[in-house]
């Protein structure tokens, strides 16, 4: 079993040479000062706290799973003390509020923090994940009696949160929630319903969980507009912050999954539950929705950072094992055969696996300045752009990340031969615990919906034009540099069919309305190729500087060489999703439902 | 949790409309006659065991797992009682000689019934399959003596069989096998060594299990000219028949494994065991290779039926699960939501996954009656040509119909959304399951060397020109055909681009041996993408004519359909392919070892 070893090269590659993340900082408003030491001290804690506590529980967290006994989920050996550990180092508030005990750091470190920590366990960083996002919830649009009664828990991890959206019937479709709340004399409401696919739903690692829940109050409009949000506390919170009555909540039993075995995924049973409304009755949607770009740009990370461990783990059973003679003559002549890595097809694997995984990353990393600015920049404007970016960005990479990163795994697999499907090198774990990631947080057909119709076609393509622009004028500024006139050749073209192929999808729409949903998975991996091109064509001319200056590091070399092998092999997928997108909905909508015979 | 349904409309589709099989089993010598009531019987015999007995042990086989104490494999509940009813009723000896007790059917007999019973319970399947092999090999290569002793046993079912060639430290590079034999002064040997990842090498359904296993007699050559094949009986058999003493081959272990649970994966110690060779020593080899070519159908056969599982399960569930509405209006006015089968994306799934599925189910089908024709056709010059056709498609479809399987039960679980991840609905067993396809009986790296190496190349082009010439008649004989001339224009430019491309491969081949390890699974996945165009293009021909002649079988609707689909859709995937093949092998072999940079 491979030990989690945390890609800090990369990672350092992408904030200092690519992000400049120090003079990125230094932009930022109402946070703390965040100078190239800060930033070192963050990734090498995490870094170690991922490598030696964490991911140690990886596989032992798999093969135990949760166990669900007299309606009390009991996490896998270790966790619970991990999480100790993680809190007592103040962990959980890095990017929290200060007035509440955090450290008010901008999500992009926060986001680093996530990948090496989630890429080490990601079934264990489910639990803390989840507070986070009951923390922003609360501080977005919690009472200030809310945020004291809290935050401070939250903030601190003694308590953690979860999310209850999702229902039997419903999972995309959140208008047709049925959970009722019923306003009570004293203001607090009573809550009935079950809710399925609960994550972290119950556990044994804190005092108290805080549920935040969407629910229907009794009489509310029907669909998405009668949607309110609710916090519904396991126990319920004293007047003096002491913890009073067991609330009416509870888990009904727990899921058998494919992975992410460790993170207790439960099924709550809310009877009669007392709940706390947040803001206004009938806003719960839109107060859900400002929690959606930091989620998706997390689960983007998870496609990433659990493809990452697949493509370590293949690179590293490469170099070792040794079979067959590579055809051009033995490159190990003193050992029985030559290690694997020598075959054109197994780096054809791993060259596939670096740039798709090395590719996202710098995506990720990019969205994750855009989020810092659109929390923390000094004007409206910079605020707007890069929440135009983000609004964009978001759903591609969150759909596209997601996508790459199962395929990465699977190459994870495949590279190691039968060795990767059984469970003693971790391989095939890191495939199942990244199934999910195309799933949660919105597959990747309603990522591609909110992409291509809410966004795109939605903004009049003005949110498209503000990252097809980006590439222009990267293409323009560098079309005679010897290294990168390839690059930015199929890149400008790419980018040009891009806006065409908008352009005809959206008139055919004006007719046909399916015909977004014709286009849009299409849609949503053609758009993720071009920004990966656009990104790798970067990475490769920043490294290249370096490497003409002098610098010799094997790691700027790595990426002028994937560079090209992304623009020759991966980017010619955009050719595939374009012809697709051209041939229109006919081919899906002309054919009857009782054509699909299955026996 | 869905049962399993036997496909048998698409099967009787297949076999009646599509590949005439009646009238392809009277060209055949040496084999019963086959009448169409015959194929009937057989089929829905097959259909009802599957459905009935061994498709409702799928699911409870992967939860249990087989269980290993004190040296002994236990296999999961039920299997042992559904498998002495397979016994009972005959199946094992379907495709058997009739000397030994077995019915002298044709292999597509037997792979029809095999899809079936792989389909429903793949796990289960293994047993009865490893029997098929060991009765193969000892059919072909082993003494008189050696068929008396094991054949008839074997062919009941009351023995099984196993398959021992993977060492450690050895499974696609079989020359370097270190088990040992050495010669008895009674003709004997005893064997000593380690085998790996050994299906069904114990268990508890038969009395006893007979080893074929890979070893090097003491002395032989290296590598794979001084490989021999032995007979290694669990049980040695006495003079009279009757089991004597046990042998000393012993399980030391079972794999936990992604899937396939209900198989037991064993590692198997031979310590001086009484090992019988099969032939004369150090032509092991060639005798593995003659069973190649069943083996490998049978794997593409487990990529496809497994996809097919899942592709029937996404079915069935897009129809019932109601969730948002159509873009285009509702088209359930009166429920709380529409079928997801309205969306244009869900159905560019099911369209993905019918169209691969049914085009890989036909050919295997056509391989299955090439493999008839290379065993019982009238004349050697049919045999050959079959021997041909089989030597270029076999590896293809090994690699072609698993990696696409494997994308069908990717795609199963999508549709489901977070049902699709949790063990409740079966998607992601399959998903489980398949993906060792791509893997065992050699991966499609290794199935992708021999394709375009081994048989291409290796026969200058005669082996690919005998496929591309069939492609070439059908297009140049359909070309005005107002439905199929968009299929076949783009069908002859793929064909063409075929041979072209294999020109420039084999021309770069000549100056560095790497292009074409470079170039192989894309070379492998374009000619898959273009073999099933042409079965699809034929495939909605006969059924054009079938509706033309008023026929108005909703599965003949549905054939035109997919076809165009997978025109618009799949078939530019071929482009990738193509492109990826031209850039050459520079953009694997320039990046140095050092530049796979993890940590």
């Amino acid at each position: 079993m491979p030990s989690y070893k945390a890609p800090l090269q990369d990672i350092n590659f992408l904030l200092k040479d690519v992000f400049d993340a120090t003079s990125h900082y230094a932009t930022l408003d109402n946070c703390p000062e965040i100078t190239e030491d800060v930033i070192d001290a963050i990734i090498n804690e995490a870094a170690k706290f991922a490598e030696q506590v964490v991911g140690p529980l990886n596989a032992v967290g798999d093969a135990e799973g949760c166990q669900f006994n007299d309606g009390k989920v009991t996490t896998p050996t270790g966790f619970k003390d991990a999480y100790q550990q993680y809190v007592d180092n103040g962990w959980v508030g890095l990017g929290c509020p200060e007035e509440f005990g955090g450290q008010n750091m901008p999500p992009s470190l926060g986001s680093v923090v996530s990948e090496m920590i989630g890429g080490s366990n990601w079934a264990w960083s489910m639990y803390p994940g989840l507070s986070n996002a009951g923390i922003e919830c609360i501080g977005a649009h919690g009472s200030e009696e809310q945020k004291q009664t809290y935050l401070h828990h939250l903030v601190k991890g003694s308590w953690t949160g979860s999310m209850c959206l999702t229902e039997p019937h419903c999972g995309s479709d959140v208008g047709l929630i049925k959970t009722k709340a019923i306003a009570n004399a004293d203001g607090s409401y009573s809550m009935t319903g079950t809710k399925i696919f609960i994550s972290g739903g119950d556990h044994d690692m804190a005092d108290n969980i805080i549920h935040m829940v969407l629910a229907r109050v009794e009489g509310a409009p029907e669909g998405t507009k009668g949607i309110s949000l609710f916090i519904v506390p396991k126990f319920i919170v004293n007047e003096d912050g002491t913890l009073g009555e067991r609330n009416t909540v509870n888990a009904g039993s727990i899921e058998h999954k494919m992975g992410c075995n460790g993170s207790a995924t439960c099924v709550m049973n809310f009877d009669g539950a007392k709940a706390f409304i947040v803001g206004e009755e009938n806003s719960g949607l839109q107060q859900m929705f400002t929690m959606m770009n930091t989620a998706r740009i997390g689960t983007a990370l998870q496609g990433m950072c659990i493809g990452n461990n697949s493509y370590q783990g293949a690179v590293e059973y490469a170099k070792e094992r040794l079979q067959m003679r590579s055809l051009s003559g033995p490159k190990n002549e003193k050992g029985p055969a030559d290690p694997i890595i020598v075959h054109p097809d197994v780096r054809r694997m791993l060259l596939t696996q670096k740039s798709l995984i090395e590719g996202s990353r710098a995506l990720v990393y990019w969205l994750n300045q855009e989020n810092d600015k659109s929390q923390f920049a000094k004007t409206d404007e910079e605020r707007e752009t890069a929440e135009a970016i983000l609004g964009m960005l978001t759903p591609l990479a969150k759909g596209f990340c997601t996508e790459v990163g199962n395929e990465v795994s699977a190459i994870g697999i495949q590279v190691y031969g039968g060795h990767g499907f059984i469970r003693e090198h971790g391989m095939e774990q890191h495939a199942r615990d990244n199934r999910i990631s195309t799933i949660w947080e919105g597959t990747t057909g309603i990522q591609a919906l909110d992409l291509i119709g809410r966004k795109v076609l939605g903004s009049g393509g003005e949110l498209l034009r503000g990252v097809t622009k980006i590439i222009h004028k990267y293409c323009e500024a560098n079309k005679d540099d010897a290294l990168l006139a390839p690059f930015v050749e199929s890149l400008a073209a790419r980018n040009k069919e891009w806006g065409e192929v908008t352009m005809t999808v959206g008139a055919a729409a004006m007719e046909n309305p399916d015909e977004v949903g014709a286009a849009s998975v299409d849609y949503l991996m053609f758009g993720g190729y071009v920004i990966l091109g656009y990104l790798w064509s970067k990475m490769a001319q920043i490294s290249q500087a370096k490497i003409d200056a002098g610098d010799n590091n094997p790691l700027y070399f790595s990426k002028v060489h994937t560079a090209k092998f992304y623009f020759d092999r991966i980017m010619p997928r955009t050719n595939v999703h374009l012809q697709a997108m051209k041939t229109g909905s006919a081919n899906l909508m002309d054919i009857q439902e009782e054509h699909f015979i299955i026996s």
